[in-house]
C-alpha cells in the first residue's frame, strides 16, 4: 500500500508546528500498540498558554470548544509522533472519542469536536476520516473544556 | 464458520423495518473496517418523528430511554447494513457503549440501555451478546436521549 | 514469549483475594474474546459491603474514589480469571476507561482513576500499564462512584 499523503508537509503548509507531547496525567502511558493498531490515551485540550479550561454553554462557547478540539488532535499527532517516529507510519485514523465539558443541555458537541476531525482530515487526507463519539461529560481533567482519545492504524510489521 | 441466525428474517418476524441510516452529524464517518471489525460511529436516539430528545432522570422516563436506545440499536443495523450489503456478514456483536442524557443522580442507564442490548440478542440470537458499558452524561448532541457507540464482528477476508 | 510476571503471586503478596466477578447488570455479558482481545463490559464499583456510591466532589471525596476504582479493577480481574481460567493468560493491559460520577467541576478524575491504574501495575508490572481516559460523569448505574472498562491482551491462540 502506498501512502498518499505526507502528513507532516501538510503540518508545514498549514503553518502548524507539533507541541510537545504531554506527560501522563497519571499512572499510564500515552500509547500502546497492539498488531497494526495504536491505541491513545485521552488527551486534555492544552494550548500554548496552559489548560484550556472552561464549560461549554456556560463560560465556554462552540467556538472556544472547537478550538480545544484542534488542539487535542494536534496533541494526539505530538504523541504518535514520538512514538513511531514518524507521522508517515500512519495509515489511517479509525476511531476518535470526544468529551466535551458541558452544561446540561448543551447541544452542540459535533460541532465541538469537528474542531478535531477537520485538522484530522486537513492533514491525513481520506485516511483522516474516522468514526466517533461526541458526549457532554460534567466534568474533565483539570477543568479541561475538551478531552480526545483516539485510535490509529499504521503498517502492519 | 457458518451463520446460525438470519438477522433479516428475525427483524421480518418482529414486524420491523430498518429506518434510513443517518447521515453523520459532523466531518466523520459512521462506519470503518479494519481487519474484521467494524468500527461504528455513536448514533444517536431518531425515531420516525424525528430526533428522540430529553433527560432521563427529569423529563424522560427508564421506558422512554429504553425505546430511544431501541431506535439507536435499529440505526446502527441500518448503517450496517449500507456497509456491509447484508446483517448477514455480521459474525457477532462485541461491545456497546450506551449513554444516557441523564439528571445528577439518574441510577437506571443499565435499563434504558437494555433497549439496544435487548434488540440485539433477539436480531442475532447468542451472537449478538456483547460487552457493554451504560454511562449517564449532561449532555448529548441534539439534546438526544441515548447515544450508542458499537463495534461488530464479520467474517474475515 | 515468556511471562515476567505472576499476577495471583502478586495478589497474594499484596494480601488480596479476588472477589466473586459481579452478575451481568442488564442483557449483556461480561466479557467477550476476538483474536488475542479480551474486551470486557464496564463494572461498577462494589466493595465487601455492597455498591460504593456517591458523587466525588460532593458527598466523596478523591480518596473514596480512588479506592472505588480500586475496587472496580479487582472486580474485572475476577471476571477476567472466571472468563481465562488464570489471569496468567494475561499478556498486558491495553485499555481503560474511567468514569468517574462527579459533581460539575470536579477535576480530580486522574487521581480518582490511579486506583484502577495502580493496582494493575502493582499486579503485572510494565505489562499493567496501560492507555486511558479518565472522566467525570452525571450519573452511573446503581449510583455507583466509579466505572471502569478494560481491554486487554491475552497470549494469541
Amino acid at each position: 500500500m502506498t501512502t498518499e499523503f505526507n502528513p507532516e508537509a501538510a503540518l508545514e503548509r498549514m503553518g502548524l508546528t507539533l507541541p510537545e507531547p504531554p506527560p501522563a496525567g497519571g499512572n499510564y502511558v500515552s500509547a500502546k500498540c497492539v498488531g497494526d493498531l495504536v491505541f491513545l490515551a485521552g488527551v486534555v485540550s492544552i494550548g500554548t498558554a496552559g489548560v484550556i479550561t472552561g464549560v461549554a454553554g456556560e463560560d465556554r462557547s462552540v467556538e472556544d470548544a472547537y478550538a480545544a478540539a484542534r488542539a487535542c488532535a494536534l496533541l494526539q499527532l505530538a504523541v504518535l509522533k514520538r512514538q513511531l517516529g514518524s507521522l508517515t507510519a500512519i495509515r489511517e485514523i479509525v476511531s476518535l472519542n470526544g468529551y466535551v465539558n458541558s452544561a446540561p443541555g448543551f447541544t452542540d458537541s459535533p460541532a465541538a469536536i469537528n474542531g478535531a476531525s477537520d485538522l484530522l482530515v486537513s492533514v491525513f487526507g481520506e485516511a483522516g476520516r474516522h468514526v466517533r463519539a461526541a458526549i457532554g461529560v460534567s466534568a474533565l481533567p483539570r477543568n479541561a473544556l475538551v478531552e480526545i482519545q483516539m485510535t490509529v492504524r499504521v503498517e502492519a510489521e
